[in-house]
């Protein structure tokens, strides 16, 4: 596998040893909220303890927190959101499926695992990566299994309204096709409850709608998402293909820690803070000559327009010398060389990746005169 | 699913409540160790990480830790034992495998999971669970893709001697069967040396050796399990087939701690109190006129002769009714009713349970007077 695919060059140990500043994973930059390490910390006495297979307790109270009568059996806590990924795709084997591109490479990962075949409905640079929804309508015929449409699309950041996807929903529930909406990301969006389809979920049976803790809570080294289904029969299709004791005891406290009172002000807090940055950062980057989509979640999508001509220092290397780690997406399929992702984090700290993207920019304008 | 499957009819929130003694689970009654607990604390800062897919600073210790010349490409960590049961399963795809009776039920869960033919090696009762090694050999044809053979096993305790084994590990070699030797409570074993088969790993590319942090270090709500093959293209081929981040930085963390330098200490400790605690119940439950087999590990199997006859209460239901949870292995295939297996706790733990024992046999001597 590429090492680059989830951020960097380096291995794992090089990227943590505290030297970077790490733009290039999408993580809350508020951090794992103090509620949540207190639940952590009061759950270390009990860690001898198996965990609960069924996840009851956290089941019951997504189900309160997310509203839209979704009952607790249709809710299927997994080992992060990509474990879910994983197990959906190996319970239903699809023979052919689509996703979108440029999109998150776990799913095509995932598909092809089982020897799926991948049809890719590739969004377009001209369009500035928007979906064409009706285009996509048309490309989901009955001979296809499964569809995955990420919402807001990562590495684009780019969001689609419940409304503009009413139709697609429908296609996929007339042609048969189980289509799983990603909205990983959803919590970081100014206004969530426009764009998610858990409201639809109550009459689409094909819809699967899945989600995390790992982003909005800042908990990717503890793992844990959900996914939520429209037919509670797929809780146990899953459950027969899976070991019972996938989701941590620990995970599980902190995610019922994290849907407590204080979670509102923490998600909250974090949108502001998202949204100021996010536009901040777009912002200065546009003054610089970058080429900045519109995300509207935590991390931005743009290109370095100089480097299209290959020639000069890449800004991934450039940014790598100044202990900035980015994610470069030339290896995303449909994206141009010179794209790159970064999440939005503090002030502070983007006023130092923001510093090396101005250097970046003076060390272009001096190779260009000399 | 038999609720009782994993002790208990009780719901998981009722077992848990604190109102139970459980016997039921066999874990490290010493509990998860204080410096395995302050490796979580000092891990909660890190959380906001991903954890590192290919758990490179644990495999690098673990193959310091087992020797043998084992290397770090031969090691693959799982979220929990079973993770890597049904990862491994998913991987091979067999056709047909043989599981012995009784033993551990994920192994058929999981090959059931990808519609596996299973056959059975039934242990015969009257050979008190001794596995027939040499019938077990010829039982193994080249038809087979897959054996499970759990060391000691679960439920019953008994052990094989590495040199026992030698045979069944040469026969699956030649007749290509991919060997799984489940050693998760091997370190349980007063001589865990003389019946690991981790030193044939060298020279037999079909074996692969199952181990758990579960058990021993008594961290079963954390999930951390690793299994270790001959052949390295393994940790690429099940790497191709799960999600990347599938061991939380916790459980890395915390497994790295254990087998830090108070590991060996806490670990003999455990076994010289298992080893004592054991023998002592077990003489009890003799005396009482139990039929408690000769485990050597850190739980015991055993028959209540009376209940044969099906009249009178059972010991489950005697035990539930004064707070102490039992396995009822009557639903193990190959076992009689009348069957349980209970774990070795602290000897105050077992004083409280060996007087429930005793009232219960007195009970049954005054039903049988009236």
């Amino acid at each position: 596998m590429d090492q680059r695919l989830h951020g960097g060059i380096l291995n794992y140990e090089e990227r943590q040893s505290g030297e970077y500043l790490d733009y290039s994973v999408n993580i809350n930059p508020l951090g794992l909220p103090e509620f949540v390490k207190t639940a952590i910390m009061e759950s270390i006495p009990l860690l001898e303890r198996y965990p609960d297979p069924e996840c009851r307790k956290l089941c019951r109270r997504l189900a309160e927190v997310h509203g839209h009568g979704l009952e607790e059996n249709q809710i299927i806590c997994g080992n992060g959101a990509a474990d879910l990924i994983y197990q959906l795709v190996n319970c239903v084997r699809p023979r052919r499926a689509m996703v979108l591109a440029p999109t998150f490479s776990e799913y095509e990962l995932a598909l092809e695992s089982v020897g799926c075949e991948v049809r890719h409905f590739v969004l377009s640079r001209e369009e500035k990566f928007q979906p064409d929804l009706k285009a996509l309508c048309r490309a989901v015929t009955k001979d296809l299994d499964l569809l995955f449409f990420c919402n807001p699309n990562n590495p684009t950041g780019i969001s689609v309204s419940r409304e503009a996807l009413g139709e697609l929903v429908g296609t996929c529930e007339k042609n048969g096709v189980l289509l799983v909406v990603d909205e990983c990301f959803q919590e970081f969006l100014d206004e969530p409850e426009r764009a998610t389809v858990i409201p639809l979920l109550g009459k689409n049976k094909n819809l699967f709608v899945l989600r995390a803790f790992t982003k909005i809570y800042a908990m990717a080294g503890l793992r844990l998402g959900y996914l939520l289904v429209s037919d509670p029969v797929w809780k146990q299709k899953l459950r027969e293909r899976r070991q019972p004791w996938n989701v941590s005891l620990v995970a599980q406290e902190a995610g019922y820690a994290a849907l407590g009172s204080q979670g509102d002000e923490y998600v909250a807090r974090a949108r502001k803070l998202i949204l100021r940055e996010r536009g901040r950062m777009s912002a200065r980057m546009r003054e610089l000559g970058y080429l900045v989509y519109p995300s509207e979640a935590n991390f931005l999508f743009f290109e370095v327009p100089w480097e299209k001509e290959e020639n000069g220092e890449t800004l991934f290397s450039f940014c790598m010398k100044r202990k900035i780690l980015i994610r470069d997406c030339s290896n995303y399929r449909g994206v141009e060389q010179g794209s790159y992702r970064v999440c939005v984090r503090t002030e502070r700290e983007n006023e130092v990746f923001l510093s090396v993207l101005e250097k970046a920019k003076q060390a272009e304008e001096m190779r260009k005169k000399n």
